[in-house]
């Protein structure tokens, strides 16, 4: 059912969206708020950008174009409308396209900063289900993979452009290996806990387009409190 | 100044060391408590062990033969004198030579544990001193550089042993990308942070000869209080 939903701490921004399909996720609240935006940053793009949800959250850090690419046409709709009804088409413009056919949109090392919140699983019989595709496919490795999304990230970056990313720590080691390969040097970490004591469940990554090696790993992040409710940083981030 | 320590929390057992050379770390302290060891562990070798706290510290989570390797003769010496003097002979056999001879001390593939808190920092012009060689072999990679590590590594340990090492996150990249290209799959990774709020400043992690992808990233380790006192989990692990 498609459901309008309301972000208390964003000015009541609006975000569409099916929950039959998936819900507004905090990774992506996560990474609008992780991703390192500078004064000079002009355009900006969000790949398998969903309904949105991070060109939406980004316009209250930057006033730099942002450009969003999402495959499946019921969910790029939902975005399109919220983005409409949030009076944020001036800055935001989202693309109905396979995020491999990039450079058919787009010329070669013109984006400052490229965000990615990708599906996380990889493909197996068990899990994949054709019950509910496009559930799957924004789960699921089905319609793009992380060597997709390093290769566009690749084509389209700027030098010393950054590339940032939300996933699942059991990947950290092929996400870096990844990305080493197509030249997106990691520089920043954080990982993020369930709650103290619990192990990481999401990973939050950044890099730098040929940039020279050398990491920090920044303080962790922890989402609730022993009593299961949100901690106040997260609060401040996501109320709805 | 050779100097001898007691370490109240481990019997008050006695470590001799040379304070202009180095002092016993916290990070061996951290390596010991971390490494994954159980009850079926017959060898374990700790390779660059210096005055051999790894080994000493070990004897209290196994009943395994610990054996240590140290290249500069003065530091080995203070690693058997200390051994000896808490009787620890039977557990500990430790080997004055460079890891990159250790085909000529056992067989390929026989070790079930390889530890190691090697040196962490490059070696660049300004920064490797020839006035106290001792003290700059331990630190920076002049005789034994990660690529060593993980190649001896690789060559001693058994198929599904464990590699345990400290080192700093800003090599993450690097320690990861060497680990794979040694077969040494990476699984599980705690950061170190000194106090909350800060980027951390240690990384323990521990992979598998040939095991499967899989990274666990543990609970952070944070060392002090904001008041500058150690934590209460770090003065349970070490106190003199």
């Amino acid at each position: 059912m498609e459901v309008k939903h309301k972000l208390l701490n964003f000015d009541n921004m609006v975000i569409y969206q099916n929950d039959e399909w998936f819900n507004f996720s905090l990774d992506s609240v996560l990474l609008a708020n992780f991703v390192t935006i500078n004064l000079r940053v002009k355009k900006i793009i969000d790949f398998a950008t969903g309904n949105a949800p991070i060109p939406m959250l980004l316009t209250y850090k930057t006033h730099a174009k942002i450009y969003g690419v999402e495959i499946q046409k019921e969910v790029y709709d939902l975005g399109v409308k919220s983005v409409k009804e949030n009076d944020m088409n001036k800055q935001i413009i989202l693309i109905n396209d396979d995020i491999k056919n990039i450079k058919q949109h787009f010329e070669s090392d013109t984006f400052d900063v490229v965000t990615c919140n990708p599906p996380y699983f990889k493909i197996k019989d068990d899990s994949y289900m054709n019950e509910n595709n496009i559930k799957n496919n924004a789960r699921h490795e089905a319609l793009l993979d992380l060597n997709d999304v390093l290769e566009s990230t690749k084509k389209i970056l700027k030098n010393n452009g950054i590339f940032a990313m939300v996933h699942r720590p059991e990947r950290l080691i092929e996400i870096i290996e990844v990305m080493k390969k197509n030249n997106i040097e990691p520089k920043r970490v954080q990982f993020v806990y369930p709650k103290e004591d619990s192990n990481s469940n999401i990973i939050l990554i950044e890099g730098i387009k040929n940039g020279k090696p050398g990491l920090k790993i920044l303080p962790p992040l922890y989402i609730h409190n022993n009593d299961g409710n949100y901690r106040e940083e997260i609060r401040k981030m996501f109320e709805e």
